[in-house]
């Protein structure tokens, strides 16, 4: 799919020094105009400077740019990190002569050590010399952290004959679990849409793509969505079709980035859709398949690629949830593996198995109590999970 | 240390053949008189058939055997598990000539497979024929599933100078998390002890050992822990200053099992005590010491022995738990990480990591808001670990 741009927004990203590797770590991204804007941030008590900085600033509900690094999180770095989060929104106010207010910066990487912000002072001009709408595959690179693909979406609708664009750029890879999934996401669109609106509206499909997502259960500090419409497509989002229309796209677009996320995580084999129906109502429906996408004993056998029913109602019977194991079923797909309180045996284990090889497939448990619903993408545990996280030396 | 057993104890272990790599798979623990019984049991909705018998069974207060199995849990076993359970208990009764309702169940292993009756039924004579006091070294080993090494205890104290003694027999690996930690244990004591009594020593002793450990946060079908105290020895638990004692001795017990189940857990190379203070509540502290003990990027950077503080941070941050970072301090057992908001630095951190080559440490997160404290006793999240459960295939 080619990358389209919102008209009016530019992007851009370079190398400035502060990854070992060499690789981009520093980008831009910025509107022609100031843009409406709307953001989420992480529910952990520990938030980094830039999340602290910009939920100070998301209050005014206007931004013109947002500057990125990654390999560092500037989080637990004290009042210096607070100082070098301010420094770098103003070094790039300075540089695109706008309000040192309206830039929102993000960052992301190890935590506890100070920015060099040499590095960034060095950078900043060339990184906003090299603005253009192109430079969204820049800036997608420029996130990224243990992510091995750049993640962009884009969609476009239409709203009286007026078409909009809705881009969006995310990264991931490790800290992913609900409330929020952690990571960093820029979305950008060039319809026009009030700050009040265009929060409830990210509110909206937050719930519905990166809260539903989990990698390795843990909440980093980090966490930033932040949403900008600039209006410049003249498309304004005002009957409720047009709401309902803008809606969908965004949930399309956060949601394909928040399955990109998964199917990126650190050492992830399989895309796995945890589908809970029949619990006693939607928060227990919910608790279970949290559960059970965070199982470690169910996510080391998806990664095996073993039919392991035991282990998921092992963890539906842990959830707290209200369960009578002889309504319960379970299935890989559409094969069922667990109904009237045993396993349907080895023929059924063999077709389960087949589903288990896919890269991507639904386990469904019905508790058969209720009428609750609720559905967590997950993925496995891998040998590879453990050696990026141990820092593994051979 | 060399193993004593109270008197009128014996024990037996056999192949039986229900592992399919012919180990040891059946055992038996079994007093010479009624002894008096406490129980307690896994916490899942998902109970196995031999849990719910044992329920049913320990109300009486009295025990004469324990019949156990590895190789297969019994569990989402309908209601063929029950009638095989009972038949357990049936064949051993009979053997031994002793009343059925006195004889305890137990089973782990793979969920949601038939028991193999036919081997069962073949081994029990020769498993009730082999019975001695030595023999509990082989109910040991009979009772292991992914555990490396059996796990045998021995405690023994004086009560107006008659000598008593505590032996104990626990199995791991996997799905162990408070609450009850998952795996089984056989307590057995010549001291005289009424039922009622011993099962709040019991319960104190479960609270301080097996339900503060974790090796991944699940918790098992299964969970079951036995003590037998069948009064041999003449040493009668009555005074406050004996019930002291024992209470000392059977805590010891079970904590050195614990400890032992998680240095074996499934491919753990590093025990960590976490230990938080300074919490608003005893509560809250608990609530930091699970998350931090359960976070998967802590557990990875422990197998890594990389002292990356900002992930114990940021688990401690998403607990729910009150915390102000500047009050904050992570300790390495004496080596300060993190004060006053910001971290020690790199000298400090090349200390830390001396210390996270060691097997076994603390980690001490003092939240400095209250005067709360807990400890959890965890282990690393290791390549291993995914190896064992993803069943993996070279």
């Amino acid at each position: 799919m080619s990358i389209v741009m919102p008209k009016g927004f530019s992007a851009a990203g370079v190398v400035a020094g502060i990854k070992k590797n060499g690789r981009k770590d520093l980008g831009l991204l910025a509107s022609e105009v100031a843009a409406q804007a709307a953001g989420m941030f992480t529910t952990n008590v520990v938030k980094a400077a830039p999340v602290v900085l910009d939920m100070q600033r998301i209050r005014s509900g206007k931004c013109r740019a947002v500057i990125v690094n990654s390999g560092n999180a500037n989080c637990c770095t004290g009042e210096q990190g607070m100082q070098d989060a301010a420094e770098m929104a103003r070094l790039v106010s300075a540089d695109m002569g706008i309000e040192e207010e309206l830039v929102q910066v993000a960052s992301t990487g190890v935590i506890g050590e100070p920015l060099k912000m040499e590095a960034l002072r060095g950078a900043i001009p060339g990184l906003v010399a090299s603005l253009r709408p192109e430079g969204i595959a820049d800036l997608a690179e420029a996130i990224m952290t243990t992510d091995t693909v750049p993640k962009i979406v884009t969609r476009s609708g239409k709203i009286e004959e007026r078409s909009f664009t809705l881009t969006g750029v995310a990264k991931g890879a490790g800290m992913i679990r609900p409330d929020m999934a952690t990571m960093l996401c820029f979305v950008c669109t060039d319809a026009a849409i009030p700050s009040g609106k265009l929060q409830r509206f990210l509110s909206h499909s937050v719930a519905a793509s990166f809260n539903r997502i989990t990698i390795d259960g843990d909440t980093s500090t980090n966490d930033t969505v932040l949403l900008l419409a600039n209006g410049l497509s003249g498309a304004a989002v005002e009957s409720p079709d047009d709401e309902e229309r803008f809606q969908q796209l965004l949930d399309e677009t956060l949601l394909a980035l928040a399955r990109m996320l998964v199917s990126d995580g650190e050492g992830v084999t399989k895309l796995v859709e945890v589908c809970v129906t029949g619990a006693e109502n939607r928060k227990q429906a919910r608790r279970v398949a949290d559960t059970i996408a965070h199982s470690m004993l169910v996510k080391t056998a998806l990664f095996g690629e073993d039919a392991n029913w035991g282990r998921i109602l092992a963890a539906a019977g842990r959830s707290g949830a209200q369960m009578e194991l002889n309504r319960t079923r379970i299935l890989f797909n559409d094969v069922v593996m667990f109904e009237n309180g045993s396993g349907c045996g080895k023929a059924v284990e063999k077709k389960a198995t087949e589903v288990l090889k896919t890269a991507a497939y639904t386990i469904t448990v019905d508790m058969g109590v209720g009428t609750g619903e609720a559905s967590v993408l997950t993925c496995d545990l891998s040998i590879d999970y453990v050696k990026i996280n141990a820092d593994y030396r051979t």
